[in-house]
């Protein structure tokens, strides 16, 4: 079945310099440096993200997170703050000299959100949310795809191939975990997705340890294990008062536990011969 | 975590009298009629629909379902005919005084697909697709919500409820198969989800053993079974050349085999005090 | 991979006679009648199990289950009464007339269970333990074997040929669900195993609609829908007191509610022209 | 639920020094150095495990595997040379001055598989044969316990502790990968396990890279995955003719690949302050 692909954008050709590169202002996702992802799951207010994204900054963190739209379960739970949200996301990474990352999930948002973020994110609900993809396609932005937690990795890279059918090449890959029979974690890390995708493609792919767990002591040990077996980077959920986050705070970091992962992870990011970015 | 569900709008009253009939065209959907939704997994042609729904048409089909956007994993799969198959399911449903459903897959489609079809289906890999719900959920068309094949029952519910919040309570559920390492057929038949479903929710739900098992022996046996556990219909794939249907040809069943299917399933529709429509 | 079966003594020839029906003492599994087996999880005392099988013998239950050796998660919970809950369940079932089926764990203990019993139960969790498979297959008992809970159907079928192939050719099985993502039941009850299993084996398959789903509310709808789909029988449990029942009590039935139940599938046995024996 | 272990013999105490390290001949498993298992799935002939032995000893290996006693699938499938392999395996790990760890599977082999053995395997599909888990329990020897396919990290947990409850603590887990819906790897390696159990219990725990994705590329970037996220050690599968392997040689890799994977680990070891013994 994957032999297939071969005809397709995202399949890999021979040599490693045909591997992507996805350029973000001045960063590099895809090559030799390792990217750090991190912010709350949803913007919150103004004092919210600034706070976090001063500490994030200090931590060395350059591509900043944080939900405007938010999928949420439940109708009646909080949706996010919309455009406000996304003109907050601008302002705080402006002033931090951060580039941004956030999610959008309607095709008519896809214009407003491509104004204010730098990345735009299509998340897990929305893997195949084809509509989707192909108005995202249409951009030059480059684009965060996070696996669907019930797809098969071929289906994930069909959904990269759709975007990259419209135009727009500049897609990164993102397991964040899979739904399995496991209770004691939120999802099932998959983490063989990474040299898998590197095998077939050659599409970047980083990891997110936080939905994919769903608990805060397992976040830095998965880290090291997803840069370990090759993942270009981490997208982390960090919050200075998780008990109180409107969205996922138990699976949310303190910035100075995301400052210790930092340090965990730098003997890793030397072993496997990659740079911190 | 399902008693929360106790304040939404899909949350089941006490009493019988209390459950939602859903009304399309001179059909009920949910009280002690079964529906029969039968047609091609795609509109392929004028041709091929009129062929197909004339069978069906003889054997008592009301309910014409065909596909006019088409969820495919491979962009480079075919997508549909688009309007123009709205065009001809909606002729060749009136020439024989059928109903139709078909599939809706983006918030920019509600209203053109709205104008030719009587349900709208939201699909499974559109299940938390919430822009999508959320549209839907404007529109006075019965809405026929399909599980997402990762989804728990607490999400499928859920969904459901984005949809009524907006105002429009006719949502029909239809149970599809859920992915697990069963490997002997496409998906996993999870059938306790209609007892489940009808316990929690006032809301009718049908079952599609065609996706469900994606095996033709299977689709009679497991009609058999939907009906026994409480489901008010069924949505079978029929084509009279499965063979070379353009999607997903191999589950279709021959307009005989359908015949043959609704004969096969009379017994047990009595046997649970109800009768076919 | 299912091909490969045709050498198998387990697979399917040609006409409907060649199924296999499994006779213990008068009653016969596998034909037109259908097999109700009930009783609790475990034999707790005498005094328990004459309670409980007085009020099913008068529901006309003829095969009665209990459990003497208790396959528990835990090591520290109640791991049955051994040969002392054997005797007391062929007691029991002598006073009634009834005939029994108990769980076997331990090569050693094959010989022994075999004098009490009428069917050794092989539990889900030694689906593949090939040296109890082995022993009791060189027994010329009736075995029933339980689907392990994360097998598939070709690893399900492979292990009764494992039985078959020592001589025994009087193999039952018995769909008990299978693991998933899905948490509002404990198990998935994956009812399409009923008729996959017709169409490659000879076998007669029944269904334990209360381990595959755990609740109590969902055992009768599921017990109609196994049998329309065409199962030879159904395994329930069954306490008189199911809050303190020692083992599973959370999704044992009470008697009446037994009854209940054999009257509700009454109709649906008529519907697909069987008898309850 | 895991709160309620805080009573069982596996649960860890505070204080790193509690950690159980597992003594075998001179090996340490479970501080901070790393062992490397690795050998052919099954034992073949005297020619092929010496063969393979040899290389083995060359790129530093002490601890050699091979199975003696196979679990098949399918009853007619090579079931393993029995006593005459555990010999085999006993003449060469001496020729190299190596340990062996092999699989036993019924409580009637404990005491043969003993006395050639230095470590006793549990195999996935016996995680739950609670008879043979007492058995080995009974025994001094150090026991491999591999987690089920389809077992939750509880009930692998609640498995070692049956063995620690007969008295013997020298138990070491091995994950091996879960039973998903994913298709492109054998099973899905699910290495959150990892940090988990060293969360909640003293035990070591190794990762068995073969098994869980059943690919031979996937082999080495999941090693280092296994390492970076705190694994005591390996367990890979190698043959010197993986094509003309009498079992799962799809798997397998050739010495001179484990070399290189020798090589590769290295710098993670390093990076997480262990030693390669």
């Amino acid at each position: 079945m994957l032999k297939e692909y071969k005809k397709l954008k995202l399949i890999k050709k021979t040599g490693k310099k045909s591997l992507s590169i996805i350029k973000v202002k001045k960063l590099e996702i895809g090559g030799d440096k390792i990217i750090l992802i991190a912010g709350p799951c949803a913007i919150e207010s103004e004092k919210q993200l600034d706070k976090i994204a001063k500490e994030l900054s200090k931590s060395g963190v350059k591509l900043l997170r944080g939900g405007a739209y938010k999928p949420r379960t439940n109708p009646y739970d909080f949706q996010g703050l919309g455009e406000k949200g996304l003109k907050i996301l601008k302002k705080i990474a402006d002033k931090y000299g951060m580039a941004t990352v956030t999610e959008v999930m309607d095709t008519k948002d896809v214009e407003l959100v491509s104004k204010y973020a730098d990345i735009l994110q299509i998340g897990t609900r929305n893997m195949q949310n084809f509509a989707l993809l192909k108005a995202v396609g249409k951009t030059k932005k480059p684009i965060l795809l996070k696996r669907g937690m019930g797809s098969t990795i071929e289906e994930f890279l069909s959904s990269a191939e759709y975007i990259m059918k419209e135009g727009n090449s500049n897609v990164i890959l993102c397991e964040r975990g899979i739904r399995t029979f496991e209770d004691n974690t939120r999802n099932t890390l998959s983490l063989a997705t990474v040299p898998t995708v590197k095998t077939l493609s050659h599409l970047p792919i980083i990891v997110d340890p936080s939905h994919s767990t769903g608990e805060v002591e397992l976040i830095t040990p998965m880290s090291k294990a997803a840069i370990a077996c090759g993942a270009d980077g981490l997208m982390i959920e960090v919050h200075t008062n998780p008990k109180h986050a409107l969205s996922d705070g138990y699976q949310s970091i303190l910035p100075k536990e995301f400052k210790n992962l930092t340090e965990e992870i730098k003997p890793i990011i030397k072993a496997v011969n990659k740079t911190l970015q």
